[in-house]
């Protein structure tokens, strides 16, 4: 009986589509780890597209994450929402595994990421300015596409970058 | 100024919704961490309703999270799907933090699982039986519940629990 294996080889058209969850991504379920090491937490997080590929959030100090984060930069994001009609597990969904960074200000970092955040959602407008957010930078490291019952990929960090930056 | 604290005491209309985000779930965001204990990751999983308020899926040995989970039982949920319209950041969403067990066939624990999940879930009848797919159970130790911007609780497992298990 021939192995199984976990994932298919990329194609142009798996890139194709793990691109296009990132570029019309407003959400995420972000995986962090405890302080302590110990828990994994997942929790839904605003999304923008940044310069170069990262993907950028906006979080309050309120928030367990923001503290698992600073703890434990390497993370997870969920990204793909399902339709509501229909499986939702032979529906498209894209895992990125990625480096958080917190953005301090001020910064040149922090003015660029609040620039493209907000022009993306402008009513975060209300508190990016607050002393207890901060935007977070996501550096892509690799990813896992799941196209569906069998159709899964495994993606480096170039196959999910976005052939031109989006505006 | 008045420290800003996290999460609001719990409500009898937090708890039952919280329960009623358990009790809807088809699906849920499955966050666990690498067996080397560095990576956090997240994948989207079934969901089903098991007795006694746990929560059940089917998972297979091809999902880099079932050897997580074998390796680092303690995991997380994020249940609730964003409508589609609107803001998904003020849509009520319920991170429940839980032990998984991989059931082993045959066994009891298996045969009830089995029964419970397919009842919910029938066109999995069609892999539930091969080798590689496991049912595996979900024990919740706690919960956060975002019922939007500043209306977070952390609620205790007896919170919630359904006041009669489902049929």
């Amino acid at each position: 009986m021939p192995e199984k294996k976990p994932f298919l080889a990329p194609t142009a058209q798996a890139r194709q589509m793990a691109q296009g969850l990132i570029a019309q991504a407003d959400h995420a379920a972000l995986a962090s780890l405890s302080p302590d090491g110990m828990q994994p937490s997942v929790s839904r997080i605003a999304l923008a597209q940044g310069d170069g590929g990262v993907v950028l959030s906006l979080l309050s100090d309120l928030a367990p994450h923001k503290a698992a984060l600073r703890a434990h930069p390497a993370c997870a994001l969920l990204l793909g929402q399902p339709s509501g009609t229909g499986d939702p597990l032979a529906e498209p969904r894209l895992t990125l595994h990625a480096t958080a960074q917190i953005l301090a200000r001020p910064s040149p970092a922090h003015d660029a990421a609040r620039r493209r955040f907000l022009a993306q959602r402008p009513k975060a407008a209300l508190y990016a300015d607050f002393g207890d957010f901060h935007f977070v930078v996501f550096t892509i490291t690799d990813a896992l596409l799941n196209a569906g019952f069998g159709k899964a990929y495994k993606l480096t960090q170039t196959d999910v970058q976005p052939p031109t930056p989006s505006p």
